[in-house]
C-alpha cells in the first residue's frame, strides 16, 4: 500500500452519496508534502516524455497540478469553468456534465496558451465518471496538442471513467484506485 | 522594478473594465518559476512569524498559495465559494460581494481545519476592492486564529482594498501595487 492509500485508510471517510472525503489532506486543507510525494511519483512514471505543460481544471486539483508542474519544471495551464471577464476571445471549449453540481459545465482554455507544439500531462486530484478528463482531452485534441497521459491521485474505479480512457489507449496513471467504498471499508484495486 | 513588475510591463495588457490581463504567466497559464520567486519574497518578508497555514480562496490564487505553502513548509487551506457536496457541517462562512461576477458570494472553510492555535498567512494573486481578503480575515477572526499578514502578487492600489486593510493594522505585503493602468501605460506605487 503506497503513502496515499495509507492516508486514505487512516484519515479518509466515506459519506452518503458515494463521497470519499479526504479534505484534511487533499482538497480543502492540503498537505503539500504529500502532494510533493505524489508529484515525484507522477514525474517518475512519465519521465522522458518531454512534457511541455501540466493541465488541470479549477479548482481542487490545482495544488497537486501546481506541485507536479514545479517538479517537472514546466508551466501549469488550468481550464476555467465559466466565462469570467478575465478571459477574452480565442477560447477552446468543451461541454461536460458535472456530477458534483448535476448540471452542464463548459471548460475553457485560451487558445493563446496551448497549441500543436505542446505535450500535455493532465493532472487532477480525483477521477470518478471522468467527465472533466473527457473535456480536457477534447480541448487537447481540438488544438492538435499531444496528450502524454493522465495522472490522478484518487480514481473511483467502480465509476469507470479511468477504464474508459484506458480503453481508448490513454496512459491513465492513478495512485489509488478505489474499487469499493463504504464506511470503515475502502478497498483498492 | 522587481521581477513581477517587469513581467507586468512586458507581458501584461490593460483591457476595458479595469482589467489587468496577466493570464500568460499568473492566472491561466502559470509560470511556476515566477511563483517560486514571489513565494521566496513572501517567505523572506514574513520570516520568523511561525506561520502554521497558508490560506487563500479558490481558484486563481491557488498556484501562488501552493508554492508559498511549499516554500514555508506548511499546509494550504483554501476557502470554497459555493456549497459543494464534498463539505459537510461545521462551516465557518463569510459573505462578500464579488465584483468579478457582480453578485454575493459566500466563502466557506470547514471548522475542522482552522482554529485558535493557527497563525495564518493569506496569499492571493490579485487584490482590488479587497472583498475576498475581507472575507478571509473575517473567517480567521471568527475562529480566533492569528492573522500574520496578507501577501499579494498584484494589488490595484487605486481601488483601495489594500490600504483599507493597512489602516486596520494588517501587514499587507504586495509585490506590484498598480496605481494607474491604461493601455500601454502601467504605473506602480
Amino acid at each position: 500500500m503506497n503513502e496515499l492509500q495509507q492516508r486514505i485508510i487512516a484519515e479518509g471517510r466515506v459519506l452518503p452519496g458515494d463521497i470519499i472525503k479526504v479534505d484534511g489532506f487533499m482538497n480543502h486543507l492540503v498537505d503539500i508534502k504529500l502532494q510533493r510525494a505524489l508529484a515525484k511519483d507522477f514525474a517518475e512514471h512519465f519521465k522522458g516524455r518531454e512534457i511541455t505543460k501540466v493541465m488541470t481544471v479549477e479548482a481542487s486539483g490545482i495544488p497537486l497540478a501546481t506541485i507536479t508542474a514545479d517538479e517537472l519544471g514546466v508551466p501549469l495551464l488550468f481550464a476555467k469553468k465559466a466565462k469570467s471577464d478575465n478571459i477574452e476571445g480565442g477560447l477552446v471549449c468543451s461541454e461536460i456534465h458535472s456530477y458534483t453540481y448535476n448540471k452542464k459545465v463548459t471548460l475553457m482554455v485560451s487558445a493563446e496558451w496551448i497549441g500543436p507544439e505542446d505535450k500535455i500531462l493532465i493532472v487532477d486530484d480525483f477521477m470518478a465518471n471522468g467527465e472533466a478528463m473527457r473535456g480536457l482531452v477534447d480541448i487537447i485534441t481540438q488544438v492538435g496538442a499531444e496528450l502524454v497521459g493522465v495522472a490522478i491521485a484518487i480514481e473511483k474505479g467502480y465509476q469507470g471513467g479511468g477504464d474508459r480512457l484506458r480503453a481508448k489507449g490513454v496512459d491513465v496513471y492513478s495512485l489509488a484506485i478505489v474499487e469499493h467504498a463504504e464506511p470503515g471499508n475502502i478497498v483498492f484495486r
